[in-house]
């Protein structure tokens, strides 16, 4: 998604303006419908989510999935979308300027509404990753204002890697589909909401207890959603499918799903050799994730094979950061901060180890990564970017949370998060959904 | 999705007949690929409905959203697309005739095929749009009676706007993706058929008592599906992608989206209001329902900024016409015909309202609306387009479910209500899908 | 699918190879989007066998078909697709050699993974039907080695009929997309597992009971998410747009839709007579994907009412095929056997009776079916290559699940039964899933 190397033609880099207007609309056709498969990842985020928390939080948490499309799409159109892109006066390498209140009525109207429709898909997709870490103890209210906010938290990072402008693009960081922008500085954001939001009560009392799952069909049904969904983020990078691009898309497409199979395999052996011979339902699910968000930075300049290997590490550092962390009695209940966060930094550490130039975008800027005989350019490059996202994400997400926190607060009281969300926030009482009888209940007595 | 101004070329609208030749193999990838998304819609409708009911009647909505695409899709194969879109003799502007059970073998087998998808997708959409209204108290044989004839509720305002020769096409009328065509149809036939039915016992006995929703999750999943497949279904009725049609696609897909924003934000601040701080999820849902009905007409001649507030007026309608209807007890237990009716109404006035001439398609044929300078002129023939259509859907609605109710009944008895629809016409009893001992009772008895 | 007709100009079939570099971006464009509807079909078959089984069993059906993508997703990368589309010195008509750990950095690697990604799509969807069959008494364990291994099953035939050096493919074998590679091979397999599986316990103790839906929403939605999934899967076999391939694609959409409409009016008939005036929502569902299996052999060569007759046959035998099945003790528990063999067989008989050779692609090498005048030749290369494919499915799968009964076991023991596969396999307590104090239990003892 570097929108710096879009041209048409290989090797013609001269600038995200002039590409822009370069948009064929077979182009068009294949960003709108990419664009499109990535919005139904928030339907799998949402499933994801509300099936891996309890029954009394389960309707809670699809809506703060629809909050994150309402209050991102918002912010995302007013500024968000200038802040990443925008080239107006005041744009430098740390942020842009300018197309606020995106509107055009000219000649760059098609090009400019596609781009925005595309990456308004990212936005929101990337707002989304902090509710699941978030869930069962947050006010609503409080998550809506972070939300419309958060927005600008993953502008920033996407300025500086995928604008030409930006400081991180033009040291040659490479991270075709944002396993730094989205994953990595989503998944931080999730740990320090996770730090100012405390566990669940009672969550760390019994050492040996693990919650259980509130509805695992729905958490493996959203797992299947955001898995062919990944297919339209990664491979709908290419921005395009004109000139060679549509090769560097079917490559993406067979490193996502390599990425997928071989972290679900890692996942798969993990869990029957900790726990005991079961599958676990989580530990599956956030390993295909991790090993997705894995190979989302380098899905169109590694190799097959390379794919199954990395895609095998994120799985496998997915089920551990999740250990880890609860060893630090950091409770997130849905693993966000593991499968976005440590699978986002080994993601775009990957491309420092096995990216490879390409000759049709030249998406690596004609670098190549340690295996291949590119020394450790690149992977300082992609070290140094993850410390400048973490550190932004970090910085950016107390902004937002901390005078919250100190105001209006974040989190429920203790009495409402016993009630559970679901009654307190929207007035859904979980035990009594099977009563069909109300319609009836006036006759009755 | 005017089929008179489906031109590859600005400007040149030499009629349907010789622009469907017109088509080219980009322009089938977004005809075809746009309709496979709007299918998706049946499934967000399905889920939609069946998480509003009570549990005792959640297969039974389901049932009905397939009947929908099996009597619709056989009615409109048979009839309907040639009542839309036929050119034989004895078409007029009120009715067309030809292409009966539609077949080709010859040169225009192609466009014959991918436009009869096509509109295939929107007739099936817009008969399940009744379904809702009529949930937890109609007679489910009766419901696929009605299902194979109201298709041609649809076809015939279809003819009207879309086709060259309608009459409504020849005043004017702009009614890009159907708030007309498809949701006011809709949504009348919807208050239609509640009228008839009348409410569902007990549902006014008690002036406190909301209904509870069966399945929250599956709602807002439900609102998910349908909030990405409307971008096939908006952005698909540019009805081609080549020339400068991909522009105002990507320009649909802005629209769309700004067009749920500004309604999902108005959603959550009346539900603020109005429950007292609480985030009532029928509220929210059917807001930005009610948004994204408001922007169809108008979704490729308005700019972002006049979504959001569209979107804003749409999201607010639905919520006061929910009220008003139940104020009026005519009970609609998914809210259809306030989404559709109420915010289809406005979507037709929106177009007079802040329509502006394009230069890709002129799908406003040269007009402006009332706030870019064009006077009255369009208003009031969005005005009369809706009494039209609204009369039609009326008068169709009565003359199917009229006689049904005179003579096999469209009603379930008081009993069988009671029961619910799930027991009654599927021999499902919702009390006993926990017991998963059935394959073991024999042996323990 | 027919590798070997896939020219971008009607009538030029100079070999697979040559197509394959003649691919488009266009073309790239439809194969990559099908590919990607087609993968979500793993979501519909999950929740369809999810919805059909015990509650106690829910769970552990969607991890087997995550198992299937996983699992097969390796061993079609690894072998499976070389053995089907393999070229190198080794291929004949049986077996194809080559493309081993599928890779490429040359020319070809836009086309080989366009390829590789379309038909792992189809390798996964045909790999998936036998877990419904196995549903609830089957080892996971044994059923990931199966589910490895099974992969193979299908790659043989693949390579007979879609190969141009396949055997069947010479002799004229005509299978779009896939009524005997896919369905056939995969029903069959799944009639093998059966019969070494044995019913689950008790299940034919008491003639007059059938098993309940564990959850008839989830069964329905995932009918749901199929029938738009076959859009993509009928009409992706075109593989590619240009030319006039996109009027095949058109074509083949409306044949599916046709057969879908014609099976689910046939099936919901049917249902009123065998069930008193029931809406049986087995019979429906299975009924219409039953019509749906019939014409995509013959997708793009029959004409739509044939597609309504031929469909609503295959809803017919999709019934009457489970009524059979029960009346042998064969237990399927969502009907896999009937849906995709029964149905599958006939797909590819209908072919031999209603083909039509078609102008653009000539998908039929010139012949038509009996009643287009072609005599007996394609029905007889028809019922050979169904006798072909029933022949290897029944050994391959022996091959594979009979040393894994005689060693590891493939079934589990009674106790494990009852207790249910979430609970053996996952530690799922299905009916301590509502208890939502978990996080406090601690608290309060």
């Amino acid at each position: 998604m570097n929108m710096a190397n879009n041209s048409t033609t290989a090797l013609d880099s001269d600038g995200a303006v002039a590409i822009v207007n370069n948009l064929t609309w077979d182009d068009a056709t294949w960003i709108l419908t990419s664009s499109f498969i990535i919005f139904t990842m928030q339907s799998g985020f949402g499933l994801l989510e509300s099936g891996a928390v309890t029954r009394k939080n389960e309707v809670n948490i699809m809506i703060k999935n629809a909050a994150d499309v309402i209050f991102g799409g918002i912010s995302y159109w007013m500024v968000g979308f200038g802040i990443s892109f925008g080239k107006d006066e005041g744009s430098n390498g740390f942020i842009g300027v300018g197309y606020f209140f995106v509107d055009s009525n000219g000649p760059d109207m098609g090009q400019l509404f596609a781009t925005f429709v595309f990456q308004l898909s990212f936005a929101t997709t990337a707002t989304t990753i902090v509710s699941g870490a978030m869930a069962e103890r947050t006010k609503l209210t409080s998550y809506m204002v972070y939300s419309f906010f958060n927005t600008y938290v993953y502008c920033i990072p996407a300025h500086w890697v995928w604008d030409k402008n930006g400081f991180l693009n033009k040291l040659g960081c490479v991270d075709i589909a944002g396993s730094g922008v989205v994953h990595l500085c989503g998944g931080t954001a999730a740990l320090v909401a996770t730090y100012l939001l405390k566990p669940r009560t009672g969550r760390y009392e019994n050492e040996e207890q693990r919650p259980i799952l509130g509805n695992p069909v729905n958490t493996i049904l959203g797992l299947f959603m955001l898995w062919w969904g990944w297919l339209g983020f990664n491979c709908g990078s290419t921005f395009g499918i004109s000139g060679g691009k549509w090769k560097l898309a079917a490559k993406s497409a067979v490193i996502t799903m390599n990425g997928s199979v071989g972290a679900g395999f890692a996942g798969i052996v993990l869990s029957v050799i900790l726990y005991k011979g079961k599958y676990d339902v989580s530990t599956i699910v956030n390993s295909v994730l991790g090993g997705m968000v894995g190979v989302t930075a380098s899905c169109a300049v590694i190799r097959p094979w390379e794919a199954v290997i990395t895609g095998a590490i994120g799985g496998i550092l997915s089920v551990f950061g999740t250990k880890l962390l609860d060893k630090m009695k950091l409770d997130d209940p849905v693993g966000a901060i593991s499968v976005h966060g440590v699978c986002g930094l080994w993601g775009m550490l990957a491309v420092g180890i096995f990216a490879q130039k390409d000759k049709f975008q030249n998406l690596t800027m004609g670098r190549n990564g340690l295996v291949h005989g590119g020394g450790f350019y690149l992977l300082g490059v992609q070290v140094f970017s993850c410390v400048s996202i973490m550190t932004w994400s970090i910085f950016g997400t107390f902004l937002i949370l901390w005078p919250l926190k100190k105001t209006v607060g974040i989190r429920l009281s203790l009495e409402e998060e016993e009630l559970g969300a679901d009654f307190v926030e929207h007035n859904i009482d979980s035990n009594n959904r099977n009563d069909s009888n109300i319609i009836f209940s006036s006759r009755r007595t």
